[in-house]
């Protein structure tokens, strides 16, 4: 059995915050946020627990996911769900429909870091089903 | 003595990169972008070896600095110099006068995220003289 902050406490370098409440993510995930918007570029620490992943959604001004610990997945609408570990980096383009989260047996954390924040808040669309998920390793 | 990259293995979650040779370092830094300038947000992941700083300058359109490993220094212009450690975060204010880098003693590691990128290139003043950067313990 994965205990969780027992891994994450070897790993995690940026405040893991607290539990994050929405009805745009499966499963428990927490958020820290390292800066505000006032500097034109918000950051956030994302620390998914296993199983955990949001739902499709795309970003106006594009997103930067920094990925500093754990096993996860990022997914782009029309491809194949792309496994992701510690230095590992994805550039999201603007309105590109995509997911991202752990995977079913392992804690993931990335810094996400919003692109073009002018361009206004994501766009929240359909869960990533059961079906679709437990299909990835 | 220190083995730079013995600390570094344990600590360094993104790439090391090449060392980059500038003007406006002293000593030793290596650096490996993780994004290019097409998202609208540039980031790099930058490594001060012991005792390497930047001179005085500034960024027209503001920096955060995410530190992911060692002990370093950030100073504003007319300010006391902050020791920084991994998890700290920086932003810098458009405009403002300052440097960072590693202590004397210590490797150090933070990833540099450009602001506002469209507001034009940092612009490079004096360095950090020993007489003053010595004076940091």
């Amino acid at each position: 059995m994965i205990t969780v902050n027992e891994k994450l406490e070897n790993s995690v370098i940026f405040p893991i915050g607290e539990v994050f409440v929405s009805e745009n993510f499966i499963g428990t995930v927490h958020l820290h946020m390292l800066t505000g918007f006032d500097n034109g570029v918000p950051i956030g620490n994302v620390t998914f627990e296993p199983g955990c992943r949001n739902s499709w959604h795309s970003h106006p001004g594009g997103q930067i996911l920094l990925v500093t610990g754990g096993r996860g997945w990022y997914q782009e609408w029309g491809q194949d769900a792309k496994e992701l570990h510690a230095g590992d980096v994805v550039s999201i383009p603007k309105n590109a429909k995509h997911w991202h989260g752990a995977a079913r047996d392992s804690w993931f954390v990335h810094l996400a870091v919003e692109a073009n924040a002018s361009a206004g808040p994501a766009q929240w669309l359909e869960p990533v089903s059961d079906e679709e998920y437990n299909k990835l390793p």
